[in-house]
């Protein structure tokens, strides 16, 4: 951390401030510049839990030089993590690549939605069982039947399934019948089910908030890993922007800046990104070029009787067009499918 | 809601649209424009449900034209709603005037809050004894052992308690210290929490998310009315954008927007907004003259040592004088202290 | 200047910045701390032009410690400045009240409002003769008739004319008429402008961009002062969020925040931040409360018949009552009008 | 246009507001909604200048149809545009690949910039002389004799020259050395400027506002098209978000957007949008891949000794690097280099 002294602050603010620092067992280093003074602080700023060199006389500001994850960061596992979800891997050179209905609405629906998933060529099953909506009237998933007859589907065409918890009181039944729990963009700063989902020990697939940055991702993730559970894949899903014309804005540069700052796989979902079918294919295709570790994207045999987010979701034979197109690009940047 | 069909949609996709409206009961109006035919839909759209309109040959786009909430409208209460917290009245002439600590931190700091809240002339305790934290390695606050000094504080002065509950799990817990619920920014979505808290019939105070609109904050209004809770106050706190100068930009508008559009009381956070205490005096005073309904403001007996937050904390004594400038402003409208 | 190096850059990185540092004649203090060496630069960062020390071995990054203004600054004159306008004195005690139409549409319809503002109190006719529109094909202005009908106007009421400029080729024109000149928040960056009003010596009313920070809008201003015209009045007209139930979001931190960096006088524009006029009262009353120099606010004879933004002007009958309740909330916090 | 009334709106009210619509001439279609009346117009809006319907009694809101541009609109060219620039052809299958410094700083630096760019493959030296900056302190181009630079050294290497334009007087200068005028961010609705360019003919690159919507985007090309210029190309650079890791937020999803509303060809800027040299190559080869039309990239011969945007320039090197890569992503969806 490093604390820029008020223009003009005399000798005894920048001698008491240093006397705290020194105090609490850290190292300081005074620089006086033409305009400033700026003061370096050496050692864990942890240890001054309790000070507040903000409030300090003659102190302009504080600048934090390093972040506070640790567990996440790149610099931890420079060569990156991939996280098993069975006998998938998700960060390695293969796409992960995830699709699956919206919500889960039947048995049929499901099934049907699984079939034209396998067939396309994807490895893992998606849907909602519990559906977090914005207005309490819509409609709220089928719960855990939801989360049985995806686990059926998924056994019948040799699928992994990921799927959305929303409460800590809910994952003994969940991990039940999921391979991985997807935390929802509303729910990415929910600490008290980020923990739980780190005891469970299940792989995680951690949506970023539609306002979070970066940053507070990775702090997110710190959440879950601090827990013992290192099997964390964030999903970028779009960020809430001025712009109207997309229902987010994808922020296709969290792939790479990710992958700088982070030692955990990314996968992006242009599905809620858009908003809008016609957009999912060219989102696909840059975020496969991007490098992203994969895709999930909402599919529903048939999308015109959706009972949510109907606009966004793609058919089975679309999807596998795009899956098709989404290899050309892969291969293009030395990625499979 | 209205459906706009696209520039050359022919009158085949225009009757396709139109009979399924009416196969689901709705009523249609036909609007051929020079540019584009519009339909006008008749009735509750909630009757199609599973039916997505958007997909349809020759569809644009539909754009609603109701907002989804009800009970926390203004249409249904034009008088607006007092929410009552003991002998304390929300919403009237009278502003509710909060304050306390960011973090309950010890007994003989939360007295001391309490005593100077007290002195200064306000009626409500607020402080943190969970506390929702960015990182997992920072304060997570005392927990149910913070309620309890919150409730001791208060009664010694003759207080009521307002303190952040954060899981659906510990809310009979909090029911016996806190006199009522706060849920805070980053779970204003966490719907499992909201209902749990409409169905303790506890007073809730619901912060405005980061990044939510007016109607998203509304529609989880409504998720806690929808349970028979009527008793929500609405706390504007800022809201994230671009301007880094202050730790979000107070969306004062809200104020009025609230006001125009639901009938349920607003107070402002000048705290969070600003996160600098230097500006704190004058965005309460900005709330006060606005018409908010009261001010919930972090004060700490000794902010420079403050566990969290501490450069947004103001001293009993600054919090007095703010309490007597804020009353002339908000006599100046018509209002009381 | 701070320069932050990568954890685990070796001596020689250091030592490559240190000597590049000091060739352009800077002093360096190294701190050498447990996960990163900082380099703090004394001296003025101009001399560094030329040299990008981001891309030296080893950089992680540069941080900035001083403001690019100076003029601009609070520093540079703590009192605060006032600017003078013929007999008018803006950023005193007394709040500059400003009033008059979006644009000027004709004789009889500026001279109404002309006498409507002056009755209500105000001293300054704002009105917009040239009119930079989103479309080409909606109302452009009167242009330099507009000016001359303003100032005829203004002369018959003894009111000063602030009006927009849009181009260095028209100031010769406009100083005719204009007493004070506005510049636009759409050209809020166009540097060409800035400087030529900054020649021109004339008063000027800069207001903030849509999308700009506080840094970025004192930046501006310094263009103009940069040109030796100190007489610079701010003005925040509302920023763009993504909240949609306002026209933009008023950043009514942004008055304390100048005050604490800027020695400019900074008014205040609810007309444009709320864009509906049921919303200029209570955001009128919250700018005098939040210690605004002034005002500036959309009155037409007419609202119904305006040319542009019909939505949001008030009739000279409502600018008078609200004219009276911003007075009341001005005496609260011991301004004049 | 539709017109929607309040809840409770009566009859009269009613009948009134379509009194004033068949006045000017338009159709009228009224729906009596379960909840509000809606009122479709039919016809052209433009003919309602001076009538502001949402003031009138009873009136919530009115909600527009249609966008403001026409010429830019895909409707009017369903097939999509190319804009020829000499020999060069931009939005056809082949992308246009645009390099070159962000500022020319002399004549050794633009010659060896134009070697390396050409190198590569490249067909259009860009580089700025004109250098609108933020601070009026920071090196503000070479001016004039920049743009005599660029165009020897571009002759020198048989490219075309895009070069920034930023006052309608310069305009006839800088016809003699640029094949193609470069609108810049933060001119984008500076629309003295977009008319003058309009009427130059000169082919036109416009890059998109730092705040703004794709349909503010769009109505800024129809001031340059609506004076008879139809060679427009637009620029998608990043846009002003809350997320602070880059240095603005590349918004790709602006590509299909485009496509899908505007007949115009539109390129990508992953450069400034990134602001960090490491992030370019990903951007780069998403865009190719959402079906970006081009590519302009900033290159210089020697990024370190930059006098501007240093951190986000690539060596000619690297630079041959990336346009290999964009290769096989553009062969991987159908396009040329």
């Amino acid at each position: 951390m490093i604390i820029v002294m008020k223009h003009g602050a005399g000798e005894k603010a920048v001698q008491q401030v240093s006397d705290v620092l020194k105090e609490h067992g850290l190292g300081v280093h005074i620089s006086n510049g033409s305009t400033a003074t700026i003061i370096g602080v050496i050692g864990d700023k942890a240890k001054l839990s309790g000070v507040n060199l903000e409030l300090m006389e003659g102190v302009d500001k504080c600048v934090p030089i390093m972040h506070s994850y640790k567990l996440a960061s790149r610099e931890i596992c420079p060569q990156g993590r991939t996280v098993q979800v069975g006998d998938q891997v998700i960060g390695g050179q293969k796409l992960a690549m995830m699709a699956g209905p919206c919500a889960v609405e039947s048995e049929e629906q499901v099934f049907a939605a699984a079939r034209g998933v396998r067939q396309a060529g994807a490895a893992f099953l998606r849907g909602g069982a519990y559906k977090p909506r914005t207005s309490p009237y819509a409609f709220q998933g089928m719960e855990d039947e939801g989360y049985r007859l995806l686990r059926r589907a998924a056994d019948a065409e040799g699928l992994k399934v990921v799927s959305e918890v929303i409460s800590e009181n809910q994952l003994d039944t969940a991990a039940k019948y999921c391979d991985m729990f997807q935390i929802g963009a509303r729910n990415m700063q929910n600490f008290r089910l980020l923990r739980a989902v780190g005891r469970s020990g299940v792989p995680v697939l951690l949506k970023r908030g539609i306002a979070s940055t970066v940053e507070e991702w990775l702090d997110a993730a710190e959440y879950i890993m601090s827990e013992g559970n290192y099997n964390v894949v964030l999903c970028e899903r779009g960020i809430r922007t001025f712009e109207t014309s997309t229902r987010n804005t994808l922020d296709i540069s969290a792939v790479p800046v990710i992958k700088e700052r982070s030692c955990l796989p990314v996968i992006v979902d242009p599905s809620h990104a858009a908003g809008k079918s016609a957009y999912i294919l060219p989102l696909s295709l840059a975020a496969a070029a991007a490098g992203a570790d994969g895709l999930i994207i909402e599919v529903h045999p048939n999308p015109k009787c959706a009972l949510s987010d109907a606009a966004q979701q793609l058919t089975p034979q679309a999807y596998g067009e795009l899956f098709e197109q989404v290899r050309r690009v892969a291969q293009a940047v030395g990625r499979t499918m």
